[in-house]
């Protein structure tokens, strides 16, 4: 497969995935580190999330509660959360995931998640 | 609920799970800490993973992910991975979640899990 | 020992370390996550904080040192600190085990933990 | 050598590499921390920085690499990118190191760090 | 102080902390670093560690939580939980410091942080 | 450009910066995890290593100081070291750059990284 065609697939799987957010995030790189975005777009989409080994809700899922526990990524994993929203998570289920973090990376990491599920679940309310 | 039914209720959870190796590990800790142990029953999973509101293969997706991502629990993540097997998760789902644990935590974290996978498979394939 | 008891139990001793931040923590919660809440009244405080075999100022030496080495966690690092004047530690001494965390986590993180000594000495010195 | 020695040339590396914002770390600790800010002037500085055994600028990329990995130090990895222009590497430069964090730490690590990036670029370009 | 006075204080408080494994991990290091054990001795030991401003037994369950909720450095938890032992800490006393751990870093943490005591009680008892 | 090519340049430059090392790490997965080592050669090799606006050793830097201060890559670190000697860095430099991650990570990363040098300085010795 040549390289414009995982572009062009990864870009229309970020974009099922996380909707307009997702084009914003690349754009945002473009003044600085714009090939970063593209590896975003062809490696982490065009190649990991179109495989069809696993549901894009598993791997919502698997994001949300790897973010949960490493803590240090605040802002991707709001967006995983709604990305998990988008492609039909429950809310409950996403806080359930979380919740469980806390036997995996203790409590503060768990409550620091549920923090990030508040304020992604009101951008996801407001744009309803 | 009594401590006595959280603590029968945690290890018919703990044994659905994980089979006689659950059972293994809480025995390992009577000699030295057998309220960790106690605790574990009763709150991983007397409270935690009785919780109806997700299936046990997304709990285990779940874990498997930050297990991965975090990289400094190779035990846990081989029981985990069996535990996965245990609750109807394929070996196959199994590495595309610790794959694509490359994009969130880096490829040594996925390079990590996949050994670790292939000691759990084996283990799995040598019970049966 | 019943649930409704551990829950007593555990928001007393809750409240015995913290004050009235203890509460709000967990009212905080009731909108989301209700039952994390309960599970740190229960688990964290009702049976781990209640425990005799150690005293209420080494809990929260541990506590300050490992929530500045983690460096994942500065709401509840802030919250600890205030715990920790709260049972008996001088702000010496919470500096001194903030600045030892140079020698296992690194100067950012003693760095990171004396930022969240300040605003933490800050807000208890306000409340007198 | 003497501690006046080694703080002396300790705050003369300090400020090569960091001009007056190195001062400032150390003033900002005065009022809580004194011993620490003398310590990282001492060891930090007056030690490890005036090895001879291996160049500033790469210092600086291994310093970068490592804050952008960890993912929990986003004041010192502007301070240690601006350092890095200081002693001689490119902003392109930088841009490459942090970018090679998403092989080693995932791409959240390389993309807050591309944002640790954009900030300090831009302190460096407003002091010209 | 002179360099030659930090050296030998450090070489002092390590050996009282952790008598003959101590001058053994400095001689570990001359093949290959020999600086950084110096600066171990040095920095570590004459210069934070002999601080009065908190008493070791207090120092040592602070690096001791720590490094369990880190989960990075099993070798080096084992020789503070010796060194704890050293300066006045009873068993019970550690394993409550490692077992409060689930809480702020997770129950793999804690588990693998006991497994590391089980190590280093049986180390000390061998000794005795 | 085709995957093919993308395969084919990852490839050849994996052999340039690890040896025959490289290529052992990608057959050692094809039983388990195929795309995982494509990936490793295409993306990691063929994209950003290939990236000509940073040279080959300070990309080495860059990667041997984040595994040491991530502390969680024991085996990725010493390939890397061996990397590292392969692509110009002495031992010296290596050692530099490890011993001062004891600023950033604290000294048990440094100690565990000088232990991982020490095993890849003597698998290089031994076959020379």
């Amino acid at each position: 497969m040549s390289e414009a065609t995982r572009y062009e697939r990864g870009l229309a799987k970020l974009v099922e995935i996380y909707g307009d957010r997702g084009r914003q995030l690349i754009a945002s790189l473009q003044d600085i580190a714009p090939d970063l975005g593209r590896y975003v777009v062809e490696f982490a989409f065009g190649d990991i999330h179109c495989r069809q080994q696993l549901d894009l809700r598993s791997r919502e899922i698997a994001t949300i509660a790897a973010l949960t526990a490493l803590g240090t990524a605040g802002t991707q994993l709001r967006a995983h959360i709604l990305a998990g929203l988008h492609v039909g998570c429950t809310e409950q289920e996403i806080v359930e995931v979380i919740m469980q973090m806390a036997l995996y990376a203790g409590f503060p990491a768990a409550l620091n998640g549920i923090q990030a599920a508040r304020e992604a679940f009101a951008e996801n309310a407001s744009k309803r």
